[in-house]
């Protein structure tokens, strides 16, 4: 047995810096990084080895609704830890009892049946197996705006560019266009009324071409995430289920960015009254505390499946310890009355950003829900022509990139897509901190005009 | 925002059956079961809510490398939890570059970079992917007895019938033979010479007839776990690595199960000498108290990645708990001397079975390394002939299944795969646990013996 180290200098903010480089691998990064390291966090802010602090207008990669550290979450793991950290997914346990049982009360009244993951890639992956099986159809119609996770399955599902890595695609997938109101179609009189943006006459002249009874699902982001901040108008959710209903066709509701009150409801269905039959989750559901997702179906799949095997598992199906923190966030959240408060915060957030519209001649569109929030940056209003292209990276990206540089030198942490910033803060941000994020963003938005 | 009740009856064991029945979909299963509820672990040992108590000869699914609640793991997720529960995978972590480092130590001299993911299935998928990217290849060679997760691509490289149920696969998957010596090939004077079982020759006659240079990457267990605890002949990965490197093929080791002190080594590679180019893990990482699996490259293919993206990503990678249970984990393995434990533990186990072969006809095969192990239960010991058949579930089955609820019901947990036992238990057993596990054992193989 080799000899290991007995120590390592992990206080050393050169050592961690780097190891991450040469040893450790970095997501949908090159190699090399040598990144800051950060050593606390508390609520919507987190702090570096150099003691500068960051305000997470990210709520890091959407997932921590409940912002750093919140003490019933953290109390509930180590309460946890002490009883029982894991045991296989097909015993009884308490807390994954629990943890089912909330699930029905927040879902859709006929949503009563969870699968837990370790994250959105498996809930998705499960969710369109388990449609195929179900309808014996192989057929799934995924959106291009849309991101679904990096698996074989999920990644072929996904429409933003890193779909092009997977080098083998899953056969089966095909595309619908996306309700995205600001540039859908180009010249319509009324874009809200042209066939893609009610959802259910698109989807229908799809459905004329591949054969409904060769499709076995929809999937998508009823409000998209990485890809833009697409809210659809009223009433697209509503044509979609009905279109989906009418062919036997199964409606899954990736709520992985849009759940757990994000945008200012539990899920981004409950805005129409729109009941998936499938809806799965991760991030929001315990902060991101311990890896965790879900696949939730109505009954009507649940009473199926006693008499069929679930086509999937997982060692780590219903995790005790993720668990635990998925039961704490939704009692905080609830115990807090976080959904009112997030759509009071969505409400003045994007009343501050029509303000900020005023001064920068770059802001094209605000759009979002509670607090799903984005700013489409443009050259030119009238044009529409975008301050970045699609997907742009590296010198194209650069405006972009130096925003969000500035931004994080004077304390503010943002992400974008192509020319959109998205801005998605914990949920239970202060008043106070979210006006003074705002601040450091009119800031940061000059950087976009001087780019036009 | 709706009303969630305030409490359940979670210590009710009735209430946790109804709700796991109801509301909780199981893994691989019909639902509606109402199962044993598990109130608490520790070391080898669990128990249910009547207070019964179990040896667990499984490690629950080949997890608990470490046993059940070890202290030192439990302790460094609380104080974790404490710190720092996440921060998004691009950001510089102590605890996360010392697994990094860790990892360095342990793994093959070659191997020096690993990317953190939530289990096994994640890991194979981003090692497949990134083989594909670094040869611009793209088909994957798998073998048949194998299983290497349940997400779309991990699925369609799986060979077990769980593989069936796909319904789309991934393109570009190549079946391999496993050298199964102890049927493999019928008749076969000397099956540790044939070409399947020597290795690179079964390999060259594949690629004479797919070309290697379509080829990414051959991918196999090098002890196959769930398949049947398949140990290769000595020479076996010599020559599979070689001929992948003859042809610029890489060859990814998935420790998934055979990984962290299962074998006796801290991975079954060590046991050859041979370093693949990617290795994956999970499971015995951290005994699975926190979800995580690992994918490591070479230096070679680290410094590949430093001008070109990884092609891959996930919200929870580098998830600081997950990390600090692993360091925890390995740490412990380390002080409390494991890997010569198991070893150990594993001769006496294989001595001890071998004198249960004596008295049960319907032993056919006793195999293992370290305590990774199977018996392969035969009709006749001349003809060979399985118990029961090939991947055999529900009637079929029944010798094996009604051997797992008489050994449940005497107090011993174990698990089956077609005609094979697995007994993996926890590396860190006593051995009066173990000797007391193997009489239960002894009694249950009379169902075996019967059933001939």
């Amino acid at each position: 047995m080799n000899e290991l180290p007995n120590m390592f200098p992990t206080d050393d903010p050169d050592w961690v810096k780097d190891m991450h480089a040469d040893h450790y691998l970095q997501s949908w990064s090159p190699q090399g990084n040598r990144p800051r390291v950060i050593t606390g966090a508390q609520g919507s802010w987190f702090w570096d080895s150099d003691g500068k602090r960051y305000l997470d207008f990210q709520s890091q990669l959407v997932n921590a609704n409940l912002g750093h550290q919140h003490p019933k979450i953290v109390q509930a793991i180590k309460d946890q830890a002490d009883k029982l950290c894991y045991i296989g997914p097909a015993m009884g346990s308490d807390v994954r009892s629990e943890l089912a049982a909330l699930m029905v009360d927040i879902t859709p009244s006929d949503i009563t049946s969870t699968f837990f993951t370790t994250g959105g890639a498996a809930a998705n992956e499960m969710a369109v197996r388990l449609a195929r099986h179900y309808t014996g159809r192989h057929k799934i119609i995924a959106r291009y705006r849309s991101y679904h996770g990096a698996t074989g399955g999920t990644l072929s599902l996904t429409g933003d560019p890193r779909h092009h890595l997977t080098r083998a695609d899953m056969p089966g997938v095909v595309r619908m266009l996306d309700p995205y109101l600001y540039r859908l179609p180009t010249g319509h009189t009324d874009p809200a009324n042209c066939p893609v943006a009610k959802g259910g006459p698109h989807l229908e002249e799809l459905l004329m071409y591949e054969d409904p009874n060769t499709v076995a699902a929809v999937i998508l982001e009823p409000v998209v995430g990485t890809n833009g901040i697409i809210v659809p108008p009223d009433g697209y959710m509503q044509s979609i289920r009905e279109t989906c209903s009418k062919y036997g066709i199964l409606l899954i509701a990736d709520e992985v960015m849009a759940g757990f009150g994000r945008t200012g409801k539990w899920f981004a269905v409950d805005h129409w009254g729109v009941t998936p039959d499938i809806l799965t989750s991760a991030k929001g559901i315990n902060s991101g505390y311990v890896p965790l997702g879900t696949m939730s179906v109505t009954t009507e799949i649940h009473d199926w499946l006693r008499t069929r095997a679930l086509p999937g598992g997982l060692t780590y199906a219903g995790h005790p310890l993720a668990c635990a923190s998925g039961v704490a966030a939704i009692r905080a959240m609830q115990d807090e009355d976080t959904l009112t408060h997030a759509t009071k915060m969505g409400h003045l957030l994007r009343a501050e950003l029509s303000k900020l519209a005023e001064r920068h001649p770059s802001v094209g569109d605000i759009r979002g829900l509670g607090m799903f929030n984005g700013i489409e940056l443009v050259k030119d209003r009238t044009t529409k022509e975008p301050l970045v292209p699609f997907a742009a990276k590296g010198e194209a990206a650069k405006p972009m990139s130096d925003m969000m540089a500035f931004a994080m030198n004077e304390g503010l942490y943002l992400s974008f897509f192509s020319n959109v910033i998205r801005l998605t803060p914990p949920l239970n941000i202060s008043e106070e901190d979210l006006l003074h994020g705002l601040s450091i963003l009119d800031r940061t938005l000059e950087i976009a005009d001087a780019a036009r």
